[in-house]
């Protein structure tokens, strides 16, 4: 791969061997990459963990606010927060850029150092792509393959009641900056995975409560999370002092915070949080109960459903 | 995966449900298909094939001619194709749509029975994908796993001087409608692997003539096609009946046949015709001799450069 389809012009040629050029894989793990009709990739161990994640511009980024190499960066790092979620050691990625015709060499260089620099950080490189120039606006697709760390991947249906609610991070406001910068909770997920083996796992896309929701439903139970737990982003307080939704509303319905929230038996959940090496926040926000759906449980008692069909009257 | 991402609108999530409920996976193989973070794989090996392949709106199809079920399947045959020129047998797909939003459910059941059927015919089933709305014209990006068939990959950099270049079924005018009902030639790539070990392999997507030049530049080598034998196809014959370019220069220079062409060495080429079992047409179409380039050489001794350098003047 690594091809343009369709007759290339000389511009998609010269980039593409750009491109083959700057590629530098370990033969051992990577026998053939960009430049044939598919890469060969020698994995560590035959479980695969594989996940596709496209952003489009003017949904997922805008140009106007945007670097290239921004939006090649995150493009790579929504695809790898999905391996976090699974428990997953990221292996190698392929990619997909569909370009508008006329936006330069220069643009598809910063996407592709952008996208390149998010790989190299967890030794994921990219071994083949697609390029394909049309009239339209840019839709990049990612797909990483990644290998368990454990003997199991981790679902979003292990939950059971009982169980302690966890979030890395902090939440809401992703749209002031954070959706192009975040890191993949890759390091916190295999050191969970290794240590405390989390019943469930997801990674925050939708919100927390949705993604609560997501657990909930195909766990089971019901998620309860404690209002005075929610660790709200500073970008959450400047947005909701700049008026509109409060700055809860927000850590618990923006989307792309890409944190994980992972489901622990209560009876671990001390030693997790006293031996949590890292520097990103961990929080106890909350616990699985008999039931089902998410909600957000105030100080009164009071419980309001947060999950997606909640979340249209939060 | 198979998550819509961002807020989800209703028949958004509805049809995620519907596709996950569609989703018969056998789960030795596949232990955990779409509706999570990513898909869990069993490979049979370690060594694996990966290749992505977009297809986009008014690039490689039109809705005004193709149904949204040929788009599916064209989206997932292109990529098979790549595994076919590889030598590999398919293990599983992921993939992407992103939808002009309003485009309705139909279209997408449509699109996903398209892919589910050019998937099942090879026992690939698709584990995972994205789905996107937005205001744009419609981008499917397919990635295929497979593994090799034989102890290597077949790259396109192994051709020798003195091999012989054949190419299977007949070439040209894959515009007629090929382009969206063509079979990729995994059979025929799996007995010509186990069999005969060509030594470069590619499908033509770019074209006779660009194709050969891949194989010629990556392996150090000049491959000479017969005029007399390029198998030309009907509709390359009924479109130059009707004017503008000869059928020979469509069976060379037009795109998307997405058929197979390899080399082998000489001593092997007269067996691997008589054994062809393939309804699939099979032709000797030229050889590679010391040099560089693809060149199409006619009755009267003169060669003609069709690679992709020479291709503009030809």
């Amino acid at each position: 791969m690594l091809k343009g389809q369709r007759k290339k012009d000389p511009g998609e040629a010269e980039l593409l061997r750009w491109i083959a050029a700057r590629t530098r894989l370990d033969p051992a793990r990577f026998p053939i990459g960009p430049g044939d009709d598919a890469a060969l990739v020698n994995a560590p161990q035959r479980r695969l963990v594989v996940t596709v994640d496209t952003i489009a511009e003017g949904v997922d980024f805008k140009l106007e606010s945007a670097t290239a190499h921004q939006v090649g960066r995150k493009a790579v790092a929504v695809c790898l927060s999905d391996l976090a979620a699974m428990g997953a050691e990221p292996l190698c990625l392929v990619a997909s850029a569909v370009l508008t015709r006329g936006l330069g060499g220069s643009f598809v260089k910063g996407l592709y150092k952008g996208m390149e620099s998010a790989a190299a950080r967890f030794d994921c490189p990219l071994v083949g792509g697609d390029l394909t120039s049309w009239a339209g606006d840019v839709v990049i697709t990612v797909t990483a393959l990644g290998t368990p760390v454990a003997a199991k991947a981790v679902t979003r249906s292990g939950a059971r009641a009982g169980d302690a609610v966890f979030v890395t991070g902090s939440l809401g406001g992703s749209i002031r900056g954070k959706h192009l910068r975040f890191v993949p909770r890759l390091a916190e997920s295999a050191w969970l995975v290794e240590r405390f083996a989390p019943t469930a796992m997801i990674d925050i896309s939708d919100g927390l409560g949705v993604d609560a929701g997501h657990i909930a439903s195909e766990s089971g139970c019901r998620i309860c999370i404690e209002a005075a737990r929610v660790p709200v982003s500073r970008a959450a307080h400047q947005m909701a002092a700049e008026g509109g939704a409060c700055a809860l509303t927000r850590a618990v319905g923006d989307g792309e915070d890409f944190e994980l929230l992972f489901t622990l038996p209560t009876i671990k959940a001390d030693k997790c949080i006293r031996c949590w090496p890292f520097k990103t926040r961990l929080s106890l926000v909350g616990e699985a109960v008999e039931g089902e759906g998410a909600v957000l449980r105030h100080a009164d008692g009071k419980e309001e459903p947060i999950d997606s069909e909640g979340y249209q009257h939060f």
